[in-house]
């Protein structure tokens, strides 16, 4: 028997909530009999399902933050949104976890303001594992810090590692940093001293990661600023769905290709289901003191169910534990 | 009849090199009649062909640079080398524009020093032709400046629409600034910035552009620091890759795949095409007094041609001549 794990769940956060926010909530209920829901939400939404499901409580709030809703702002005025409700609900040990398709930004204001950071942790990153060719890689800072110091980039090296090796399994980590060259000299000045510092610091450091080389499986974690990182997750999953469309395209435009679809169909969709963000759910922000995850605003019912059951697994691994006795201790000692 | 155009070609640049290079130059000469070469390189090379060629110059070079040298140290010690050769024939005078599929690095030194900049312009930057569903996009900085200042950027988005309007006819370009949130206030301190200097000074400016945005065709001309654009190019260039590969083992993973991905062979082709950065053959090296286009390493004989066809329209287009006018004029009065 695993270990129990309690989840707060947003169930008014993501383009198709609460609809499918509820049915993924059911997949994750029954797909891991050891976890527990708490549902977060307007009560019309969250009491129904409540009462119709074993190991969920309602937890009702009358607000909800929407996706254009300046984060800062709306966290501070709406004291009794979903959002708000659930990093509460973690904050004062009643659930381990947090899980949202709802505003990043706000999830991020929210989980900073609410839960608060791991001891010694600088600034959470926000993290998420890339599909690739070979290997899955975990990527970060995919947006928390658009503006970072150098002593960030080596937590968030850290932090992916930790990630990597307790919750995805990779036995020590190989890690990169986002660059425009191979070379050690090339980049930014910025990039410059962030290779030196994780050279010198980071024993799982291992060179530097061009765009191109993101999805080729070289590194377990690579390591940027939350701009860049940012920038680069979307023109990944930009290239990936223009590349979708056309060749869908590609598929209506003949009778012959039209039935050489037909015959590609099942392998095709598992190609799709590869590359979806879909598959693991949600993006852990990582240094929070309590674990927090982002699931994508169009998310669908699986992704949200596969949201929750990361967020299991993650505090099964005990993430922030591992995390917070590696900030404590000095860089050469990471584990 | 089209305007007369000499471009001085690297011989022996890119991992091809010479045998794709002269077999490009040998199509850009026969689907251009009034475009001349002036093949630089080694002497054993250049000299044969000149000789079987109408409009072919051989200028001998006795070094060459290769990829993996240090581009500043390259360009001072090997002034016989094909790109030093190359850019000086444009400096002369003696040709309008230089192409080359080598050392990326090396031609951005050697066209900054041996061409040298545009009177007003700070900072040349490299642009390309970015593939999309709908429509194509202008992006640039993609590499030849790390590390920006605010009025480089507003100078690089002066020149993407030059070249928009002028070499790929698009009227009134709409100009995106490369940002991690569509809304004013999204960013970066840098990008902040940067986004109200482009509000202020240049008419053409619609607003920020989200990596995932780059592809969908909702800007003419997108622009960013070297840093963040050269990585983002990458990552469109890597997943493309990726998607292709991954592809490429579900066509072959089933007989009836196998069946199906015959079916779809010819418009899968006309899709790759589509999206392959061989349609241009080349990044053009806006700033420079005289066309520059650097071609991939990776160039094959189609890429060189169409890098050197390319060279020729930005020079009939006088795209040097509108950047000069633009840079010397208030911002207001863009063209």
């Amino acid at each position: 028997m695993a270990e129990k794990v309690i989840i707060a769940v947003d169930a008014c956060g993501g383009d198709n909530a609460p609809g499918v926010v509820l049915e993924g909530v059911g997949q994750a209920l029954s797909q891991d009999p050891d976890l527990e829901v708490l549902l977060c939400g307007l009560p019309s939404v969250v009491e129904p399902f409540a009462a119709s499901h074993d190991r969920c409580q309602a937890h009702p709030a009358s607000q909800v933050i929407e996706m254009g809703e300046h984060p800062a702002e709306a966290v501070k005025e709406k004291k009794d949104s979903s959002i708000v409700v659930g990093c509460k609900l973690v904050k004062e040990g009643r659930a381990q976890g947090f899980f949202s398709a709802g505003s990043t930004g706000a999830c991020l204001v929210s989980a900073t303001l609410n839960i608060g950071r791991i001891k010694g942790v600088k600034r959470p990153a926000l993290g998420i594992i890339l599909p690739g060719a070979r290997k899955e890689t975990f990527f970060l800072d995919v947006g928390a810090n658009a503006d970072v110091k150098l002593d960030y980039i080596l937590q968030f090296a850290q932090m992916g590692c930790v990630y990597a090796s307790s919750v995805m399994g990779v036995e020590n980590p190989k890690v990169g940093l986002l660059n425009i060259g191979e070379e050690d000299t090339k980049g930014s000045l910025f990039a410059q001293d962030a290779f030196r510092l994780l050279r010198d610091e980071l024993p799982q450091f291992a060179g530097n990661c061009e765009g191109g080389d993101l999805l080729n499986g070289g590194f377990d974690v690579v390591v940027t600023d939350g701009f860049t990182g940012n920038v680069a997750l979307k023109c990944v999953e930009g290239t990936s769905k223009m590349l979708f469309t056309l060749l869908k395209q590609v598929f209506m435009s003949s009778t012959a290709s039209k039935l050489g679809a037909m015959l590609l169909k099942g392998s095709l969709k598992d190609l799709k289901r590869k590359v979806s963000p879909d598959t693991y759910g949600g993006s852990p922000l990582l240094g929070i003191d309590g674990v927090c995850m982002v699931g994508h605003g169009s998310s669908n019912a699986t992704a949200v169910c596969n949201g929750i059951l990361s967020g299991c697994r993650e505090v099964r691994a005990h993430v922030g534990d591992k995390i917070s006795a590696m900030v404590g201790a000095p860089g050469r000692e990471v584990a």
